[in-house]
């Protein structure tokens, strides 16, 4: 971490356009609401120019549009989130861990470990499995035998990747097991979140192109392939062989049906499931809307009866149609 | 554990009042269907009370209105599921791991643990962070750097405190990571379940506060306020920047989405998305009602053509009122 | 894992009869796509039957029905999907870890571990816990004191099993934790999924019969009965004393609310929420239809008015009786 860098002297690294004093000098990035002295904060739209107002923030970054609402020292930039992104980075590192191979940790001697590796403690990295240069992995990451992960992943506590997809032949009353052959193949730049789960392949192999994010508590299947830079937020669940296209982003909670395809450029809302392909990029949502208690069960109950409904109106139409 | 007491005992130190012998021996609490002798069960409602008919415990506790139902020897209080919870853990710890720091863990030697601490096997517990006064980690607990976690905390394995909050911003085709430099910060006498998630903040700090309780597999995003007493479900999912009231539910698998505000005692139902921020107390629900898959497939697909079907009423409508 | 074998050892091993050379070796399996030299693949049903014309596969295992769609030599047989599994056994371990138990597992002394098992790096088997003949626990498996499992159980990396339910009565403001005194017991041949939990009963058990098949990210209640053979996909839940029955299946990620009671073979579509007991075989299914944004956002909104909808509609029909 740097020293402070003054306005000027971050705009001459990180491009932007300073307005007001450009020697004021910046130590961290903090939140409208909480950003103090030697702190920069940044505006992502307009909804928030009431806070802009009073915060005691040293400097702000935002976009041309919004030049005039502050008079505070400023960066004006084009994508100020991007920026600021860019920026906090100078002043705090991607990751905390120390660097090396925890003693606790567990890699086998097949494994192969990239150069500038992070590797925590009660990790496990199976025969076979490599990952790339400058990654990170936080406390607790299993990778099954033979997965690979390309550089600069960043895996945090809890993931598990190459576990068994779910494999099974009904025979008679039971189920007969599928061994799992395949592997898992990750991309470089690629984040996976606390406690995710990324199944190896049945036969052929799971596979994340490179700049994939994945949050916390995701469930990606068997043979599915997510396309570059593809984002998913918190319990996203992707059924096995489903192949997602490249720039998607998934909301919370979403859930992918198995064997489907989505083009890339296809923005699917929290809590909805996609049951059939998608072949055109776009917004696709499928919430149920909520309500208050009593009328949610007053208006669900006709949910059922939508079909008989209809019927009744088409009755009522030609009727209308007779009689007009 | 204590020896047996008798019902007089019991009641003398919990209150309520004892119809029946209050010399009855009691040992332990045992359910309604299971309960031998020496055991006490409990009655939470009318609904079970066949199974009170045929129970074979030794005693029973139930409200006042229900004191009928029985010849058994009872104990009579006004809330008989929490009596039951007092006496219960009269019998039986809270927690059942061993005291002290168990030789695998791995804590920081900057990190502070309070008095009569259990830590279990393969936790680890980060620079700076903080565990208060007779708390218990569950084996396998990742506690990052600097996260703080107050008094009498039961932590389930798995469970992942720290873990970075799901902060990107767009740069062209891919993403920027958004250092994660808030904390979490989780008030006294909160329950985490297993494979819970709580991510850090992003600037400033996600905030459980006291009494708080989790259940498995919730994932609760960064900058999160989670109000006091508030309880979830398994599998929730809370996304980033949420603030939840105090004594609320969330039912299992329920969604909240992003920066939302939510009110004090508010319950969401089970399998709910929240979409909108609530202002007022109430029950909340959002489930969409299953049905046999044909009746299903056929109401279904009507919703999406309800904005059709309500034009073709309104045209009825106005045709009658012409005709009228 | 045997060196090649013939079609026609195949055959006499697993039955099925050969078309084609029966000499044809075959090393392992493979997928229509990728198989190639020495490898055998499958066909599961017709819709994949252009893939099947284009395969390098060396043979294939059909039905009897789709015999003649190939001249490639082949296995024809009843179930090939079951065939295919039994025959990937032959040439691949259904568990690729060494035996015994690693040395950073901790097993506590009184814990009872069956013959030839295998239990991996950072694993925890509590007190009095047993794990049956030719089990397998994936590093990082949890599965706290007194818990039963069966004979050849595959747990994945990161499972917990006999955390505490969500167990909490209201009292006040606040809740009080009734202690978790039941055991998690399951039966033998279960396979539980990566980060799958499985809570302890509160008084009584819960329990997982023979044969239960558990993806990952699954939750499964206090005091929840699964009935033999049933499997779920990813990221289910189900919530506390469910009572579920033999044979179901339960898709992604579905939800079954506490305390209902599920027939034997009864199919849960994913993303579907169970709110009633189901009394019969069949399958149900509460997905909400996703479509493009602003379409979902016109039909979703009428959602809230269906029973006004359905009001206006009988009035028209009233109108219609008078008039008529």
């Amino acid at each position: 971490m740097p020293g402070p860098l003054t306005l000027g002297e971050i705009a001459s690294r990180l491009g932007g356009r300073v307005a007001g004093d450009p020697r004021t000098p910046i130590s961290q990035v903090g939140s409208l609401e909480r950003a103090g002295a030697g702190q920069i904060t940044f505006l992502s739209g307009p909804r928030y120019k009431t806070k802009l107002a009073t915060t005691r923030a040293a400097a702000v970054i935002l976009g041309p549009e919004m030049e005039g609402l502050t008079t505070l020292p400023r960066i004006v930039c084009e994508h100020p989130y991007a920026y600021f992104a860019r920026l906090s980075q100078l002043f705090n590192p991607l990751t905390v861990q120390a660097p090396g191979v925890h003693p606790s940790a567990v890699v086998a001697p097949t494994a192969r470990l990239g150069e500038r590796i992070s590797i925590g403690p009660h990790c496990v990295v199976g025969d076979g499995a490599a990952i790339g240069d400058d990654g990170c992995l936080y406390p607790g990451v299993t990778v099954y035998p033979g997965c690979l992960i390309g550089a600069r992943a960043i895996v945090h506590s809890g993931a598990v990747i190459g576990a068994d997809g779910f494999g099974i032949a009904r025979e008679g009353e039971g189920w007969v097991k599928i061994p799992q052959i395949g592997r898992v193949v990750i991309g470089d730049d690629v984040e996976i979140g606390a406690n995710t789960t990324i199944d190896r392949g049945a036969l052929d192999d799971t596979v994340l192109e490179e700049g994939v994010k994945l949050d916390n508590q995701i469930q990606i299947g068997h043979n599915v392939r997510v396309g570059a830079h593809t984002a998913m937020a918190g319990c996203v669940a992707v059924a096995g062989s489903a192949d997602i296209g490249r720039r998607c982003t998934l909301g919370a909670a979403a859930v992918i049906l198995g064997h489907l395809s989505i083009a890339d450029d296809v923005h699917v809302s929290a809590g909805t499931v996609i049951s059939r392909s998608i072949h055109r990029a776009g917004t696709y949502t499928g919430m149920f809307p909520f309500d208050e208690n009593a009328s949610w069960a007053r208006n669900t109950a006709l949910v059922r009866h939508l079909a008989e409904l209809a019927e009744r109106l088409r009755a009522l139409e030609r009727k209308g149609k007779d009689h007009g």
